[in-house]
């Protein structure tokens, strides 16, 4: 039997359970302002979000792969595509777009239409330096790390810092030649 | 024109933004492990628990009454049925049902049949006092405060500590006679 061929973001997500979009927004602001309070430091709360998300992708890149028959991309190009069209729609059910690529191939923009991380979410001012979203570039790190993908994930605009779009910059460090060390063993 | 009948939990639930179950639990997951880092007592991991649900449920309640075109409940038994039949389903998409009624109405327990906190989370032994899902406990506490009814929310079943099922108990402590202090001004 021929492999099954890739599910789209969208028949995934409306095939796999799901909770309300408002109670996981303020749960996400729960988390952020347990941070805030507990680590004071600005900088030190995105640290955390970008290492809890880096956690979470770690868990998440196996139900990506078990949900969506993507069974490997050729390069870092389809990679971030499949993040983009498939992994930003199955989980959070909206919908991305990668541009800005580099002349290698290995660094590019992956710009968000929508965010429901930041619906009703306001920044005070002390709060100015703060990665709000940074759980996201967490979880785009942790989960090409599993598939062998060594990836730096930076901020580049933030709407809630008065930008207009949110956009992640995700460069290729390295990348380890051989397959997967992903094996579907659960 | 006559108000709008209530509306089922499934219909809301279907109706409304949602995101990927399994992002919600994991992302609920790394909240309680940080609690568990920074807080180390587990007594107290319980107690900010119940407070972020709170918090939470103070803001939910707007969500719940606006789309669930529920006006007033007539009393307490009416209020326990909607958080079971219409609360948990409009938020999580899973339902729950209420028993163990007191003779006078005021207490009651609401039986959770799944619980998407809990996918995949095992409890070590240094985490026995642990209530996992405390965060619920809060919600309800929070979302009835709103509605004027000032409630003590306990767990008595945890399977996650052994039990074979969730069950929560839901003691009406005071209720204020008049309208809902809620008022729609978003």
């Amino acid at each position: 039997m021929p492999p099954a061929a890739p599910r789209s973001g969208e028949a995934i997500f409306s095939s796999v359970d799901r909770v309300n979009a408002e109670l996981f927004t303020l749960t996400y602001g729960a988390i952020v302002r347990q941070l805030l309070n507990d680590l004071e430091e600005v900088e030190e709360v995105n640290k955390q979000l970008d290492q809890m998300g880096y956690n979470i992708g770690i868990r998440l890149i196996d139900e990506f792969l078990a949900k969506s028959n993507v069974s490997r991309c050729v390069d870092f190009k389809e990679t971030a595509e499949m993040i983009a069209k498939v992994g930003f729609k199955m989980f959070l059910g909206v919908t991305a777009s990668v541009t800005k690529w580099d002349a290698d191939g290995s660094c590019c923009s992956i710009v968000l239409e929508e965010n429901p991380l930041v619906d009703f979410v306001e920044l005070p001012d002390t709060c100015q330096g703060l990665y709000y979203c940074n759980i996201l570039s967490g979880v785009i790190r942790g989960a090409l790390e599993m598939v062998a993908m060594k990836t730096e994930v930076t901020w580049i605009r933030d709407m809630l810092r008065g930008d207009d779009a949110y956009e992640l910059q995700v460069k290729l460090l390295s990348q380890l030649p051989e397959e997967y060390p992903y094996k579907d063993d659960e």
